[in-house]
């Protein structure tokens, strides 16, 4: 199967040179990649143009928050104001759903309350999924195809995928959901990036037999150092990854931005347009200079160029920092530019990168 | 043994008539006590005066947060900030502690990685130990001495204890901790409340083998709905929750905010002699009104009365929260007053009762 995942931060093995690895692979980052970077490339005079993650750079703004969200413990009313406004957000049912304090605590969760088993992820994919159920005493195949990983006990599949933006199609999900479910297996269907795509999440179906839906917040909302994410799924599946992460797992603030982003119907709206061009300027961009765009999602895009790994230093040193991949090393993933400078920055960058060389 | 704990809220199977108890003990509620309170006295016209906590009603004021803090995943650096400054603040090195979303986390992660064995828990206390060590496999038992508890695998001491404030001097749970260390074991002595009695505290001495501490953020600084909290133990203690919290457990906005209180040495200074001046004048208010103050904190004061129960639903239809203790139903625990208003319709409410009843 070979290497067909990666971890946060692709350059987490810079900052962290005598860590040994973790049980279940790379080691992991407890922060950005932009410290990983400094260290290799030094400060940047003009400060960094940070395109390693897949976080909307134009977040929703949030109001003033009360005090009572600082200061007092989160209470129930204040979760099932959030619950109500991601199921409104997602076509779910509020039972069919819980808050977490970001996605990456669900990629943990759930793998500790399955019962073990051979899990299948759908690969090249993120490197978190594998990490943590082999962390948590599974036994973990990477595959190639949806078939070939329909016959584990659990399967994980990231849709749209991150790097390159495969899709899976909801009723091939849905269907191999319910085959799952028949001999009492789970499919999580990781939708990390789903916001900039809603056609193709299969949240709505949450509580269905066999499914179970992790969501982020703070990618498409740009808020990603809020900590919140959601699980979708059966009652029984909510009620035990509830129980796991226990009472007040979630920040007041956490709940009260969540809400009222969540219903901001006309910001996520323009929002997805805004992206959708955003990531069609990127591509035009970075194929204007040479390189050949395979891949992505609205909030990233991944190009291929057999110069990869010289483009990659050649970016850091000019204070640009983008996704590589130790496993892929003609792939390099581009975030978005947050302002005119900064795509200004990647252009002149891009321009005096010899691709020839 | 009988009823040695007490969970969160008491009012827990107010709110949860028909859940049924979880395997480790009782029904938690996801929530605050007042939701439950509501349900069962209604909502009062003036609005809640919320006695019911432990939390410090004059918090420490956070200034502006930073973009970066909630828009982007939280970083190494950032992580690193909070951990010096919370050395500084418990005297301990950077190395002996590690930073979660809230100490519940940590009540819940340490059970999580410690081998299953025998925990005893120096009772009567708070009742997530005992649920949360059970919850995980552990047998337990709740002890009324510590020498009682000492031949177990592990031994649990809150100090000062919640709800009575009993106090353990720090020379008696180091030489308990070097006995547990000689045979594997593990004390952990959650401090929850330490922040008022830094005296009591054993987390300048975090690293010695066998100790493991448990502090909250919000309580002393009153932002329990920030969520933050810490552990201090050996490096490979805190190592191993690090892995089991994973990258990015704790909030940009919390680590900003924790870093910048932690370090205001003078809040601290002038909050600790505040609180304890509240508490002594809680204490006097109700004494004339023939309650007895048996314990407590400086955050939270314990009064016996053999009316308790009815005394507690009479302050209720008040719009009074206080805490009580099914396992101890002459207990009531109040918090302080956060001001004068309500101070006086607890005074009047006291009044209005007749003890003689």
């Amino acid at each position: 199967m070979g290497e067909q995942s990666y971890g946060p931060p692709a350059s987490a093995s810079i900052a962290n040179p005598a860590a040994e690895p973790a049980p279940g692979g790379p080691v992991r980052d407890h922060g950005g990649a932009l410290d990983a970077a400094e260290a290799r490339f030094g400060r940047p005079a003009e400060g960094w143009v940070d395109l390693s993650t897949g976080i909307n750079p134009w977040p929703w703004q949030p109001g003033e928050i009360s005090a009572d969200a600082w200061n007092r413990l989160p209470d129930r009313a204040a979760n099932g104001r959030l619950r109500h406004a991601a199921a409104r957000y997602f076509g779910a049912s509020p039972d069919a759903l819980m808050a977490a304090p970001g996605s990456q605590a669900l990629i943990q969760a759930v793998p500790r309350i399955v019962r073990r088993g051979h899990v299948a992820i759908l690969g090249f994919t993120y490197a978190e999924h594998a990490r943590c159920w082999r962390l948590a005493g599974h036994r973990v195949t990477v595959e190639e195809s949806l078939e070939a990983a329909a016959g584990a006990d659990c399967v994980i599949v990231t849709n749209p995928n991150n790097p390159d933006g495969r899709q899976v199609e909801p009723a091939r999900l849905l269907e191999l959901a319910g085959r799952l479910a028949a001999r009492g297996g789970l499919l999580v269907v990781d939708e990390a990036f789903a916001d900039v795509t809603p056609d193709l999440s299969v949240a709505a179906q949450a509580g269905t037999p066999g499914l179970c839906v992790l969501r982020s917040f703070g990618k498409f909302f740009g808020l990603a150092g809020l900590r919140l994410g959601f699980a979708l799924g059966t009652g029984e599946l909510v009620r035990r990854l509830e129980e796991h992460l226990g009472p007040w797992a979630v920040a007041g603030p956490a709940l009260e931005i969540g809400t009222a982003a969540m219903a901001d119907a006309g910001w996520i709206a323009a929002t997805r347009v805004h992206l959708a061009n955003a990531a069609r300027d990127l591509d035009a961009l970075i194929e204007c200079y040479g390189l050949t765009v395979i891949g992505g999602t609205d909030l990233f895009r991944l190009a291929q160029t057999p110069q990869a790994v010289a483009l990659y230093g050649h970016l850091g040193r000019q204070g640009i920092l983008v996704r590589s991949f130790d496993a892929k090393p003609d792939w390099l993933r581009f975030g978005l530019s947050p302002d005119a400078a900064a795509w200004e920055r990647l252009r002149a960058a891009l321009a005096s990168f010899n691709l020839a060389a």
